[in-house]
């Protein structure tokens, strides 16, 4: 038997690149977290200490605000793609760039109904993000792109309920019809090419998933998130799969009884810990699967 | 010398309420985290042990919990008024009350133009707050009210310099004319009163910040705020002072002259840390001061 | 082309479990963090919302607590193989369950020199922690233990060089030969069976991984992490695999020339964001992989 | 009435400094999160955007990190008066300096039972603060010492009770007379002069306060509080008042009832939010009040 050297990665982590676009009066702000990573055959980093192959993560650093300056941030999976491939061309040893971004977003400070020019208030906590794989380049590159997003917040007041489930000695949990249903959802949906609309894809799934979480009369959250993946399936012909982890943010109904006050689904307690949390996916079953490319997705594999 | 017991105070701290109104199916949801204390002769329960002038907190959670069922959430300050004075008149031994309540602001979700009547969806990372001190109840009652804002994140793109200012042998801050300027501002103003229409007040105060921090071609953050605040007490009469911290959230120009290209203000490093802190306060000179009010206010005396 | 339900797993998350025992007057305290899962076929639930075949997360949170009072906690690895085993054979529809636990360290308070009888203080913000996957119960039962660390803290300040690396157009990384080395370091390693002394291997392990950290003259954090990982394959033959995630943890000289005072690495500014985040795996040649077990460990994949 | 600047301050928060200290081969490091604030009449930086009186919070970080090498880290509380005092004397328009220091503790790893010489592991959360306010400077200086703790996690098994409370309409809890006990404790403690072994104090206030939180039978939070304070001020004649503020980590009983099990005091759950919250200060009755000085301590004023 041998000791061997496995999977392995590298990279730089969050690089908050802030680019302001002020060829005119009236400035554009875009906010993004970029992570980056390569793999590929870097045995000699890690056995022999020898550095030879490794290009540095301060490397990586500096070309992401370059690519930020050259070629401008544009839609983020396009500015992914490129830096992706770029790092693959750049570093024989790496076979493989994964590229993660989160997009943080601004508003213009309104002012009589005006949006101002060049002043601007973050727009909540909820990210658009992508996770880009690149293998190879020019010729033959092939990439993944897995677009997503991150905390957006959801509850239904009603319609929602949670009955006919299985029981056993240690169920306490009392069948309700009418619920508080609430999640922090993060969704991640798999692209079938890169020639895509991304900002216009983005903006229709997302308004999917809110609608539908909306429509949808819920028996359990597996299935609102089960319809809510189905509905975008259904909708882009471009998007192989969906993926989604929600925790189910638990509010309980308060018990006012003892203070002689009835509790009809009014006054709850939401509670932090413990949480369900609920991994979902829906996809096509004739596209071929792409493993490797959830590998490089944050609580996703 | 004698050791004694020095101030003192003690309550349930974020109680995580929300109120559902459902008495017709467009639903209304209000989200809030709610904090307790009272202060007072609690001289026994600490030296002796002797707990029989103590409330416990958690009858002081009861309580929140109870009065959103029984008299509804309202405003946030009338809701906090009431609560501080029940607790001071329920418990003999505390001569105040001090009631922090920040809310978490929720949208309908949006069908096709118009919110649906029962699903929501998580307005932002900004919430609005108050604190409120209660002393004595009913005829003899006073209160102080402290309305504010946390984490509302403001950024402009120009408009913003900082020169001409002391140096000493430690300087190396290059003098500018324009940079960018961001901060996460947390705002609080002291009313006169208790009778005032809070929402209404609180929506134009906000405004005015926001307002003002856009148009005020900023010398230096200090000035800005000082400028921010300005404007909220002329056009708020019933406000007597307004308090800010407010982090310098430093963007820094990314050096990308060793690969030769410009950067005329266009791509930014936005860095964490350590970040400029600028506490600032803006009163009218013809008002009692309030300071033990203050002493309530996180991060704020 | 059809879209169907792809892989999903619910649970619970983080059941906070604190476990006295309290037999003699020497108490011990146990403090886990404990999440379940559980996958299989649940079609229906997701599909057509039936929730027959659906054990409530609330009910395996139950579970927790009632088997920490039954069974006691006693190993984290048994404890969690049990929990898993339970599931399984409880919910036909499960053909895996996964536990992940971790424990927060107490210490007693030491009075002159001796632990007190019921009074601790929290040894650090280390965690040990194991991931365990059971497929199948009785005599089917297959199961994976993945244990594990997160948060151990660790520099070195020299001893570390990071020199003779690949350069392009982008690097402005000067070579070093003395350079601060930090990592906040999360492992976790593969046992090949369950019939481990697990606190006697958890204890060696940490020991081995501390020793060789200090002891590799390092060349780059990925050579100190293969040796680290080396070590302990080669010391624990029941171990098939380790896995580390480390984030670069970057000291960065403070510039002190202007100043006029020479900075022989003495005075550093550490960063927070971004960092460099490092991902290497050491294993046996000769042993089955197992990616499915590594599918449930946050991070890992 | 007109509208005029209040109180006021600036500075530069949260400078991460590491200190190596490597005369010898056996190699020191100190670890300091470093916040600095200057106050006076800087009214024309606020009111007319006239930065001439303004020392940059960018020099102010730069002189944490030059006198982090000219004179070394030391003891932190002389670290922050001898920076506080630079600052006053540097800044005209300054009255005041206020430097807040939180110490992160290391630990050399331990190979075969020997410290190793360059290789370190945090040694846990808790920090060693101070917060030093200076008032002039040279023979005019005064100065106020306010050192600490943050984030001492406590438990306690049995030895705590919680009973003979008031009670009013919404009371529902029980009375008990064993409980466990557990809160992460900050603690501040004021010192009269500036001429003390520091590092020997903080080690022997530590001590005492483990000590009798151990010791003390707990009839309320609040009592043990008291009497850990009361013990401190008894054993160090140097220190003035001693603050607290203590969250009760509420540990409830899991309700195993259901199945058929008892639960004496053995199996909990750790709730996170809402918690208790308790401020406690400890004085003696013949010192002079600073509360000034304790204006600038982060939860406390």
């Amino acid at each position: 038997m041998a000791v061997v050297l496995g999977t392995n990665q590298y990279g730089k982590a969050e690089c908050h690149v802030v680019r302001v676009y002020r060829d005119t009066a009236r400035h554009h702000i875009r906010d993004l977290t970029v992570s980056t990573a390569l793999r590929g055959d870097f045995t000699e980093a890690h056995v022999d200490g020898d550095q030879g192959e490794v290009l540095p993560t301060d490397t990586q650093k500096n070309t992401v605000f370059a690519f930020a300056s050259e070629r401008g941030v544009g839609q983020i999976e396009d500015f992914a793609l490129e830096l992706g491939e770029h790092f693959v061309r750049q570093t024989p040893a790496a076979t493989e760039a994964k590229i993660d971004v989160s997009e943080h977003g601004w508003d213009r400070i309104d002012i009589d109904g005006h949006g101002h020019d060049h002043s601007f208030v973050r727009s909540g906590q909820e990210t658009r993000t992508t996770v880009v794989t690149v293998r190879g380049h020019g010729a033959d590159r092939q990439a993944w792109v897995i677009s997503g997003l991150n905390d957006l917040v959801l509850a239904k007041t009603t319609g929602s309920e949670f009955q006919g489930f299985r029981t056993d000695g240690y169920t306490t949990l009392a069948e309700t019809d009418d619920r508080v249903l609430a999640t922090s959802l993060v969704a991640r949906w798999r692209y079938l090419g890169t020639e895509v609309d991304w900002g216009k894809s983005y903006s229709a799934v997302r308004a999917t998933l809110l609608r539908r979480f909306a429509e949808v009369h819920s028996k359990a959250l597996q299935q609102s998130l089960y319809e809510m993946g189905k509905a975008v399936l259904e909708q882009h012909t471009d998007i192989a799969e969906i993926r989604f982890s929600a925790p189910n943010k638990h509010h309980f109904l308060f018990d006012l009884e003892p203070f002689g006050l009835e509790n009809p689904g009014e006054v709850f307690h939401a509670a932090d810990r413990p949480y369900g949390l609920i991994d979902v996916s829906v996809r096509r079953d004739d596209v071929t699967e792409a493993e490797s490319a959830w590998h490089a997705v944050p609580g996703f594999c």
